[in-house]
């Protein structure tokens, strides 16, 4: 008899199972217009394109309750979806929302992930439609799917990226991370007491973007408002290197970022040194940032320069050039994506 | 201080808590055409209506892969969904599936799972445009989300049942929940056992319902030939009496079935014989027989007496006379929706 083959899925990684298990697939609707490997996948029923993206969110892998109180919890799932339909230059509508719940948790509880949910949908326009409420012999499980139209503009995919095109990113880089090593830290210091009142004065930001993360609908409304079409675009969940691997491989270009352009705020900074991590490293590798990245013609530099909350970082290359990061002194390093990768702990 | 209030979700059970979450909700977008509360929801992007509904599968509460094989639980995970779709009287056409794996499964299985799963979307037209793929400290958890399109004849919904109106259900009912009696029950004589080769004979469309249920494309397609536009619809996963208590109380009305005309295959009067069950409760709460259930004007008498499997077991009445079962013997008992509610253990 035949031995069972058994490859561990820790050997491929995440995307590398997403590749194996997607690659035989064959479109059959001449509706599906695009489907696994970008932000969301693009539908088309009728007069604007459909985008649709979903998250699955597990008790243990995403998020810890111990430090996470449900009405965040409720807030981010729903941000995290949102952030995928900007990330292709769309604009959020619905989301589908299913739970499912151990013994643990009373009607109370739920209450308070739906006020965060809701809150999170009435900021963005967006309508809870349906989903499905179960039970779980384990931890909570959160499922979301986010349907969204694409803008007149038109949407933006992550296989876009041409030479000499300008390297934009939102916001600030590695404050989630930062964030998620102090609740980590004071959750150790804290262990087995059961009240818990940690100190977090000067680290408010940090928390903050680790468990209320916003969404850049502002970007994307900028971006329309100043004419500007990203050539590919895509959100910062896994790490910047991760990400910006992504569209360098799918637009076949290859790229140069250099480390003092990349955004970091000052309590990230205070944080990594406290912490004694490389600043830069957190920004390239740490995830949840949900920032934008997105790629301009280099006509559009002026454009993008005079953006409130957005910074040029480099430039897209020829392939051969790879992708690459030139430090404060000058010096070149591969950018590897080391990024937030559950699937391979 | 005032104590945090705690409500255990049993008092109120799986409905009771959706109501609970959902009846507050405000739709914002004119898109969005029907939310919470029907087997899909319906948004409205262009041409035709847009269907979406989700199902969140959890292991140890919606299967044992003790006795599921991986290739099955991807093809029902798939069915389960379509199942819905059919129901609003649509065609469903694209799915997103998301997947939190333990370190207990290996690439092979997983491909296994999509093999089921993409067998299922060939024979029913339907495309993979995405999803998830995540770790879980715990069990499997499947989470898909399907998309559809309303067919030419429009949709359906629950609440369009009128006095008078037939009752309709296709196929037989509670052999999967037989099937799963069956297996349980051969799990609990093999525990602890290497090799389990139970002997099945005899009994192999109750395993066959309940580990490789279909989706009746079938019926929404001759009720679109014969021209028969059901005035409500949805699909038996919960238990006749549960789901045929949704469309009374959502149309506002009646009903009377008789238990004579409930369709009840050999097997599963045998089955149930066996392990000393009432047969008719089994098919009246026994879920998982993704049949439709249906009502059509009495008009249509003669059409439907003569579809093939589709019986007629009832009709529907005033509001006032509640719901009821004619048994056998001419007795009547008031429905109960004691249909397979996870939230209640």
């Amino acid at each position: 008899m035949q031995e069972n083959q058994r490859t561990e899925i820790s050997t491929i990684g995440e995307f590398g199972l997403i590749k194996r298990l997607t690659e035989h697939i064959q479109i059959q609707n001449p509706e599906t217009k695009y489907g696994v490997g970008d932000d969301a996948a693009v539908l088309d029923f009728g007069n604007q394109p459909t985008l649709v993206t979903t998250d699955l969110l597990m008790e243990g892998v995403h998020f810890d309750l111990v430090y996470t109180p449900l009405k965040h919890l409720g807030y981010k799932s729903a941000i995290v979806n949102f952030s995928d339909i900007y990330a292709m230059n769309g604009t959020p509508k619905q989301i589908t929302v299913s739970l499912a719940v151990s013994k643990r948790f009373c009607i109370e509880d739920l209450e308070q992930f739906y006020e965060g949910l809701q809150l999170a949908c009435q900021l963005h326009g967006v309508d809870i439609v349906g989903g499905d409420t179960t039970s779980s012999v384990t931890g909570l499980a959160i499922s979301i799917t986010c349907l969204g139209v694409a803008n007149s503009t038109g949407i933006t995919y992550r296989n876009g990226a041409k030479e000499t095109d300008l390297i934009c990113v939102s916001g600030d880089l590695g404050a989630a991370y930062m964030g998620l090593q102090l609740l980590e830290r004071e959750k150790a210091v804290f262990e087995g007491q059961k009240e818990i009142n940690p100190d977090f004065s000067g680290k408010e930001y940090l928390l903050e973007r680790q468990l209320k993360p916003e969404a850049r609908k502002d970007i994307v409304e900028a971006l329309a408002k100043e004419g500007i079409h990203p050539t590919a675009m895509m959100d910062i969940s896994d790490g910047l290197s991760s990400e910006l691997m992504h569209i360098c491989t799918q637009s076949k270009v290859g790229c140069r970022i250099y480390e003092e352009r990349i955004p970091i705020d000052y309590q990230t900074a205070v944080m990594a040194e406290e912490l004694n991590m490389n600043v830069t490293t957190c920004a390239l590798n740490g995830g949840e940032d949900y920032e934008l990245l997105f790629t301009v013609p280099l006509t559009d530099h002026d454009k993008v320069a005079a953006m409130k909350g957005v910074k040029v970082i480099g430039h897209i290359t020829k392939a051969e050039l790879g992708c690459g990061l030139i430090t404060r002194d000058g010096q070149e390093f591969e950018l590897k994506a080391q990024g937030w990768n559950p699937l391979k702990n």
